[in-house]
Formats: structure tokens, C-alpha cells, sequence
């Protein structure tokens, strides 16, 4: 089984590292002493090595960091975590509220004589780094580059991950490296950069068409990489990792050690490509004025997915499709209050290992009952695990790894007779999601266009969520990818072949949580009569087929369009799902999936 | 008549004026002289002294500029207009596509050699001289300030206006001048600012509670002044138009001659808040390092309108309804094929007038039929005037200067029976200009924001418009007002009492226009059972009460929704306007509110 329901928080064991830390702080006469959640990829996910946060603090959300100073250890997270952190950190930890507290005012509060605060270089990126700096420009508190003091006391790190790389196959990938590498090559050149660097794994193996598994849920092989405006790739990774992937690489691009990335990079001439809000702070500092801060050149290409990804995608779904209706299915077969949040995971897990084509899960599910569905990142632990009741409403937010794609879809499901405050909540944030994937809109516009439409008839309610309509996806890689976003903060033009989460949601503290959420790809849109001819538009096609619970619908509050949209859908869940059903399975689908 | 339909342009004059502006070129060693369409103060609508750019060229669309070289003579327009210009500017002048053209970059290719640009430093914003400056700043193109040389050889230009200024009542702006300039200078102080320029007359007027006649529209009086931090004003402005005002302005507000402001200006020391975008360059010039841009302090508070000006908006828009409505009566009485363009215009403006509270009207009355209909800033005048004829509709955008309001209201109508197609885009407009109407939002959301939601049903048929879905509007201002707008380009969040156009439209080009406006102000939205209780939301108002023509409305199309808004919205236009109006009219308005 991938996920694990132990509980990796001990508040117990934080204090005595603390204090092993403040030592290490004295002995190199520093005031503080940064702890970021990141490893040197900026991830989401992270090696068991690479876990410092959670080590040092206990905390284990996935954002979030420890400014560690001698007499307060202040642990900073978002608005996801603020209940979690108190179960997890003892009280000589801190919660600081972030972003409303910003990092630089809490240290120039915090060291009103000045100091010295350390940080691992590999660790934060020139970005971060420079906005703390000019925060800090007018107090007496200093960043200081140092060696790793968490490293020096946990004496038990675990060994980096040096799990092999393996060759994506072309049928999947749709693209050769050599082409990949060729196309963005002539950008460098057009742009006069002499090379790029690429220290993200997901955009790397994308690049190279390799996946790996140094991490949890992301296929990454982890490494770094100089891509040449010639289209040559020095290749910074363990060649052990590399055996299995025989001649795949070709002979541009060249393996080293990762220890010989940074001389090779300070032996880099003319300006160099990075992006500034990922690259290790040591490796802008050895590059000096010859960094271009461009971005990431492989973000856009990789996020534009080819014909090859889009029906591998499709396919992962239809085969991650049949695991979920199999466990609605089930689900629906057990008597009420028999049932916990565990059982329903592990279940799941083995509907969709049942298929031998998963590789992991995308990352762990998400099945939060009752109360627990209103916490939007919720992870059910042996501790929170519940029985779902009647009269409750169970998110269940899941995704599968597969060569030919990531999933990831949330359903929302009755157990019993659900309350009328929450069907309507349902209903609103069904049409909420049907609207989103009807849409047609003008070439151009970016996620902060259009998100509002998702939210329309919630907000006619007076309701809304706390969290985007919706994030980019990769094609077997990280299920949360840049730089596509259904959010009012992104400005990044949508383009045919992206692909995102269409997930509106609804949130009532203490009572409940709703979430409904499908992946759609962005493609031409049809022509139809009577359109603009002069206007170039798009539209969604739905890759994610599963039934929506037409017991928690309100069926007088939809329109006759919306009815429509969701028959239809429904008899095409019925037409691509149901042959690959168990018997039992196949008869609740046809179900869950007439007309209404 | 305040509208007139005399052709303004006479492409012949041009010629001659150009070689008598070349020869003055040549006189003072200049390659080029700009001739922008703004006066000092940016503003949509000059005084006949300040049509330098129709004088020069031709030209009198309401935006737009020329660069007139040695050799070529460009006349930049934006794609409104690029149609307009062939028919007004000689074969001497060379229409540019602009913004898809620069200046900077139309100046560098005509001038490869490098020259000397001369412009009037009165007439051009510090932040448009920037961005020029940028641009050329790797040719051998200068820009230099210099005195007017269309000023020079404009020998029977007329005198600036000295139209009195009049006391804008404290019935109406709902707030003593006293009071305004109070708090905008303790935000001065708070700023550490010393004193902010108010270079834009309706800001100038707003903040003194004065109004003038300087212009044609805008019931400004044109001015500068210097807010000091403490809240005192010098005000530069002729004394002759400051008799009426007797002692209304008071001891804190000093009157000087315009031609005292720049001595004023040099003398100010400390930080001097300016906008930058519409600072007369010689100004932000004479502060130099004194200058902090951080926009115009009483834009804001100027577009965030009282109860007394909100209660004034309401009044305004209930005469003036009346007005649209004796005209709408009107003009179905007439057979087809009988009422030309100019006649619907005067006809309204008569309408409007028999009631003796109007000022002006709020901008030139554009009345569309057929084609003419799909030109969205058309002017009718006496070559262009159209017969409405069968099957056409025509665009009635219009409004009024009242001394409680500013309004402006489009309605569409058919004449005789409509085409399909037409039927079908006006109803998909109809529908997003309900879905705005009805919007509930979170507090904090921009016009951006929100948008789309006024468009969606014209995307779901592959359908657009290529202009804004809204601007703000003054209180008996400028019918075109910022910062807030409801458009694609606005991070101004929308804030309690800002008053906004809600106008939809769809144009076919050689075919029809279709356009539907009212005016809305956003409030504090109801409570409603089941809300979010933690979430603040706003929503609108709507302010115009006129008839939606339902003979153009395809009512299958409409939801449930939409049909009971659209009667209940009928309902009330009958009770407002109905015991407004003459009893033709009146029952004429009875059958055009009928439910559907």
C-alpha cells in the first residue's frame, strides 16, 4: 500500500533537536537559522532526506518553514495548517501566521539588536532570498549562506534517494529528447541566452523523457541539468541511477556527478537562462550578472501537452475511472456507520492497484467525513480516523500514477440521507463546475479571466471557497504542475493542450465539506454556426469519467441546460466506464448514472 | 441643440497647415512636432482651442495623436477609428495602427538617422514622455519640450473658455469641501507627502464642490491646484470665472492666476504627490526629485460616491428614463422607413430637455441603424444620416447631465421585424448583462475579476465584443470616470457606492450593432438564509429604469432566472416611469413591461 495513516507527527521529539540546533548556532556565531520545508527542486514533495522541517519541528504540512533563533523557534504556515500545526509542534515552536506575517518583519521583531541568520544555500531560492533581503535592507539582521546545521546534528539523515531512472517511452512522451531538446535549444538562441539552467526534476525528466522515483507520488528522477543553446544537456546525476536507461541519452547529453555542478556552472559563459523563483540561491551566486532571469523554458512547452500525452491521459482516466466507480460501488453496498475514513482509502488504493498499470498514487488521498471534509488538505490518520455517518457527506480527493498519465478527481459522496443546507451547497458548486466545463472563450485569456465563472453560483448564494478553481497537471509527472492555473492570480494565457483540475468546492467548518472535481484539457474549440469567424476560441474537453452523486443534487435548481450537461456526461460514464466493471459494479453504475 | 451633425472634418485644410507646421519645424531645427488630441488635462472632451489635432489633421475621434516629420505626417488611431480616419485626413497624413505601432518604434524606423521631436511639455503626461524616452533611448531620437508650433501658425485659434464656475450644492455632493480636503490631507500626512497636484478637472471640481461649462459634456471648470497637507488649496484659475461662487470656496482655498502655477509648483518642497500618468510633463519637470507618483489622491474617494450622490444618481435616472421612454413610444409610432438617425437624436434631446433639469447631455448621442449600428463610437452627422428601415436595428447610446447625476443608457430596437440571427446575439447579450445585474460577490474583487461573467453566454456561441463590459461614471461628471471599471485591464477592487456602466454588446460588421446598457452602483449586499456569515459581499443596484425590448428577445433561449428577473425589473420601470410620462407613453410603456 503506498499511504500510510501512522501519525509522523511527535511533538515530543522536537525540543531536544532544538536545542542540538541552537548549539550548532552558538558554536558558529549565528542568531538564527533557517529551516525551509523545500528540498533544492522546490517541489511539493520531498525525499525522506530532504524532511528537515518535520524533523527539526514535527510539523509535516507540505508548505511552510522554522526561522529558528536562540530563544524562539517561530514555525510559519498558511491558512491550511493553522489546526494542524498545534497537534503537531510542542510548545517551544511558535505558529506564525504566513503569508500575513512576512518572514522579514517576524526576524526584525524578533532581533531588534540585528544578527546573523543562517541559511542552506541549496535550499532557497535567489528569489526568496532577495525579498527577504530587501525586507531586512534597513534593519541590523544579515542572511548569511551556511552549511546545512540540521544536517550536522540528525545523525540518522537518511541516505538521498537513488531509485533508477527509466526511459518514458515515445508512444507516451509523443516527443524525442533530441526534439525537445532541439526546439528549445533555437528559443535559447532567438534569445541570445547560451544556456539554460534546469533544476526542476519534473521539467528535467520531461526533457530527457525519463521518470524515476526518488520521491513519493512524483515519478521524478532528481538531478540538475545545463541545457546548451546547441542543444546539448550536461546531465548533474548519480550514474547509478542512470544504468537502466541504456543508450537512451544519447551522446549530447553528458552525465557528471552532482558534485561537479557547481564548478561547471561558475565555468558557464554568456548569459544564462534561470528562473529566479526556483534556482538554489548558490547556483545564482556563482552565476553573478551572467544570470538572465527568464523562467523555466521547459514550464510552457511541457505544460502545452502533445497529441501522444492527451490520449495517454485519457486512457489513465478511463482505467483510474473504473477503480473509483468500483469503490462508490462499494461504498454503496456497506450498511451506514460501518465504514471509516481508512478503510475507504485503502479500498480505493486497491481498486486502482487492481489494474496493474499503477505506479503510485498521485498523492495520498484525501477522505474527509463529516466535519473532517471541511478541512480541505485533510490526510486521515490511525488518531482522526472516522466512521461515516448518517447524514454526512464524505470528500474523497484521489489520483493515480500511470506511464500514460496522472489522475486526479474528487467525488463527494451522501452517506444516508444528506441535510438540505448541504445538497443545495452541492448543487451550486456542481453548476459551478458544469459552467467551468462548458466554457468557450477568446485565445489569450489566462486563468484569472475565466475562474470566476466556477464560482458564479455560489457566490448568488453568498457563498464561496478558499482555494483556486483549479491547478495544472502533468502527463506522468507531478500532479500539481505550473505554470497553468484556474485562479484569479494567474496571468498565464491558457493554451490548447494544457490540462487542469476543474474543482470547485464548499466549505462549512465543523459541519462539512463538498469538493467536485474533474480534469478537463484546453483544445480548439468546435466550430459552430453562426460564431465570430474572426475570432479564434477554445473549450474543455473532459477527461475524467465518473459518476457525480445525483442524490446530493437539488435537480429544481438546475437549468435545463445544466440537466443536459450532466445527462450527457453521465451516459458517457456509462458508455467508457462500464465495460470495464465488475458485474455488481456495472449494475450501481447504470444507476448512478440515469437521467434525471 | 446641444448635439450637432455639421461634418467637422474637412480632409482639404489639412495640407496647407501641415507645410506652414513644417516650415516652423524647419525655423527652430526641429525633425518632428507631436500634436496630441489632450489639453493639459488628459481629459475625453477638449475646448475648441485645444482641437489642435483636428485643426492639424482632420482627425476627430476622440483619441489618438500625430507625429508630423519632415517627410511623413502619422496619425496614430486606435482600431475604433480606423475606418472614421480614411474619411477625414488627406492623402498627406498616414494613418498608423495603434497601439500595434508605437511611437517610439513608427519615430526610430522614420528617422534612422536620428532627429530632434519636439512637443508641447503642457499637453504630454510625465508618464508618457517616459515611456517614449525608454523606447528611444538606443536611437539617435530625441525629445525635446517646446513652445506649441500649431499654436504659432493656428491664427484664428479661439480663447481658452471662462465659463463660470457655479457651487456644485451640498444637496447634491453630500459632503462640504471642507471635509474633503480634510481627509485627503491627513492621508498626505500619513503618506509623509507635503502637498498632491490635482491636474484633472473633475478631480479639482469634485474636491472644491464646483462645477463650470468649460468644456462641451463635462461640467467642469478648468483648473489646477496644490492640496497641502494641511489641508489648505491654492487654486490657479481665472478670477472671472470664480465670481458666482461668492464666498464659497473660504479662507483655506487661495485663488491665483494660471500662469503663477509653475512659480507655485517650483516653490512646494518636500514630497509632492502626483499622478504620473497625467501630470503635465513641465510640472513633474519642475518638482524633479520631488515628484512621488502615487496617483491622483482623489480618484478614489471621488469614484466611491456618498448616499446624497447615490440618492442624486437615482433621482437623475428616473427623469431621464422618462425622457428615453417618451422617446422609445415615440419612435415605434412612426411607420417604417419614415425616421432618419438625426431625427431619433433630436428627438431625444428634446425629450430630455422638456424636462428643465438638464445641463447638457452627457456625451454626443450615438444612433446606429443597420451597419451604422456596428461602428461602436459612430456619430451620425448630416452625410451619414440613414433612413431606419425593415428588418434593421438601431444602437440608441445616450445620456444626460443632470445637476443630481450623470447618466448614460443604451437601449437597442428593432424597426419592423428583426432577422434571426440578430434576435438570437441580442438575447445572448440580454443574458450577460442580467448575469452582472444579479452578481453577488466577495468584497476585494476588481473588475477584472468579474468580467467575464457579462460575456459568458456570447462565448458559449462563439461570439465576443471587442470593447469593455463597463466604465465608471462621474456625479454630474465625467460620464467617463476611473479608476473602477469592469474590464479585462481593472485591478481597481470595486468598493461600496462606485458607480459603473453594465453594456454588453455584439456587432456585425456591415450588418448590425446590438448594445445594452444600464448603470449600476455596487452596495453592501443583503443578507440572505445560508450565507457565508464570515464572507462580506457586495452586490449592484441598478440605477436605469427603461424598457428592454422584447421583441428582439428569442425567449426560449432565457431561463427561468432571467425571465423573472427581466419582469421583475419591467415591474419596476412601470411604477418608476410610468407616472412620469404622457399618457401615450404611458401606454405604450404598459404593453412594452408586460411579463413574458
Amino acid at each position: 500500500m503506498f499511504q500510510s495513516f501512522e501519525v509522523t507527527a511527535r511533538p515530543e521529539q522536537g525540543p531536544p533537536r532544538l536545542v542540538a540546533l541552537r548549539d550548532e548556532m552558538s558554536k558558529d556565531a549565528l542568531d538564527g537559522f533557517l529551516i525551509p520545508r523545500a528540498d533544492a527542486h522546490q517541489g511539493e514533495y520531498v525525499a525522506p532526506c530532504d524532511e528537515r522541517l518535520a524533523w527539526v519541528t514535527g510539523f509535516t504540512g507540505s508548505a511552510g518553514f522554522c526561522a529558528a533563533l536562540r530563544d524562539i523557534a517561530g514555525v510559519f504556515i498558511d491558512g491550511r495548517y493553522r489546526t494542524q500545526v498545534k497537534s503537531q509542534v510542542a510548545a517551544d515552536y511558535t505558529p506564525v501566521p504566513w503569508p500575513d506575517v512576512s518572514l522579514g518583519t517576524w526576524l526584525e521583531e524578533k532581533l531588534p539588536n540585528g544578527g546573523i541568520v543562517g541559511f542552506d544555500p541549496w535550499l532557497h531560492s535567489a528569489g526568496q532570498i532577495e525579498t527577504l533581503e530587501k525586507a531586512l535592507v534597513k534593519t541590523g539582521v544579515t542572511m548569511r549562506a551556511h552549511e546545512n546545521l540540521v544536517d550536522r546534528i540528525w545523525h540518522d539523515r537518511p541516505a538521498p534517494p537513488l531509485a533508477p531512472a527509466k526511459i518514458h517511452p515515445l508512444e507516451f512522451a509523443g516527443e524525442s529528447h533530441d526534439s525537445k531538446r532541439a526546439r528549445i535549444a533555437e528559443e535559447l538562441r532567438e534569445d541570445d541566452h547560451k544556456a539554460a539552467l534546469i533544476t526542476l526534476p519534473d521539467a528535467l525528466c520531461w526533457l530527457l523523457n525519463i521518470r524515476g522515483a526518488d520521491i513519493p507520488r512524483n515519478p521524478i528522477a532528481q538531478g540538475f541539468a545545463i541545457l546548451h543553446d546547441n542543444g546539448a544537456v550536461d546531465l548533474f546525476m548519480e550514474a547509478s541511477k542512470l544504468v537502466e536507461l541504456g543508450d537512451h541519452l544519447g551522446s549530447d547529453v553528458k552525465v557528471h556527478p552532482p558534485s561537479d555542478l557547481v564548478s561547471a556552472v561558475d565555468d558557464l559563459t554568456g548569459p544564462v537562462r534561470v528562473d529566479k523563483g526556483t534556482i538554489p540561491f548558490v547556483l545564482s551566486e556563482t552565476l553573478g550578472d551572467r544570470a538572465v532571469f527568464a523562467g523555466d523554458p521547459c514550464a510552457l512547452p511541457k505544460a502545452r501537452k502533445n497529441d501522444a500525452e492527451i490520449a495517454g491521459a485519457a486512457a489513465a482516466h478511463l482505467r483510474d475511472g473504473a477503480a473509483i466507480v468500483e469503490l462508490l460501488a462499494w461504498l454503496d453496498a456497506q450498511p451506514i456507520a460501518t465504514v471509516r475514513e481508512t478503510q475507504v482509502v485503502s479500498k480505493l488504493e486497491a481498486f486502482r492497484r487492481n489494474d496493474n498499470a499503477l505506479q503510485d498514487i498521485s498523492f495520498e488521498t484525501i477522505a474527509g467525513s463529516g466535519p473532517n471534509g471541511a478541512i480541505m488538505h485533510y490526510r486521515v490518520t490511525d488518531e482522526t480516523d472516522s466512521l461515516l455517518q448518517d447524514g454526512q457527506l464524505i470528500v474523497l480527493d484521489s489520483g493515480g500514477q500511470y506511464l500514460d498519465g496522472t489522475t486526479d478527481i474528487t467525488r463527494t459522496i451522501p452517506i444516508g440521507t444528506p441535510p438540505k443546507d448541504a445538497a443545495e451547497a452541492f448543487t451550486r458548486v456542481l453548476q459551478g463546475m458544469i459552467a467551468m466545463s462548458r466554457l468557450r472563450w477568446p485565445e489569450g485569456l489566462a486563468g484569472r479571466d475565466i475562474e470566476a465563472i466556477g464560482r458564479m453560483p455560489l457566490w448568488l448564494a453568498g457563498q464561496d471557497f478558499d482555494h483556486g478553481l483549479g491547478h495544472g497537471v502533468g502527463a506522468f509527472l507531478s500532479v500539481h504542475e505550473g505554470p497553468q492555473r484556474l485562479s484569479r492570480i494567474s496571468h498565464v494565457p491558457l493554451e490548447v493542450g494544457m490540462i487542469l483540475s476543474n474543482e470547485p468546492g464548499y466549505y462549512r467548518e465543523g459541519a462539512f465539506g463538498i469538493r467536485i472535481e474533474n480534469l478537463i484539457v484546453a483544445q480548439i474549440a468546435p466550430e459552430l454556426p453562426g460564431a465570430d469567424t474572426h475570432r479564434k476560441m477554445l473549450n474543455w474537453r473532459t477527461l475524467t469519467f465518473a459518476p457525480i452523486d445525483v442524490r446530493l443534487i437539488v435537480t429544481d435548481m438546475l437549468t435545463q441546460t445544466e440537466r443536459a450537461w450532466l445527462n450527457t456526461y453521465h451516459a458517457e460514464v456509462a458508455e467508457k466506464i462500464g465495460p470495464r466493471l465488475s458485474p455488481a459494479a456495472k449494475t450501481w453504475l447504470d444507476t448512478a448514472t440515469a437521467p434525471i
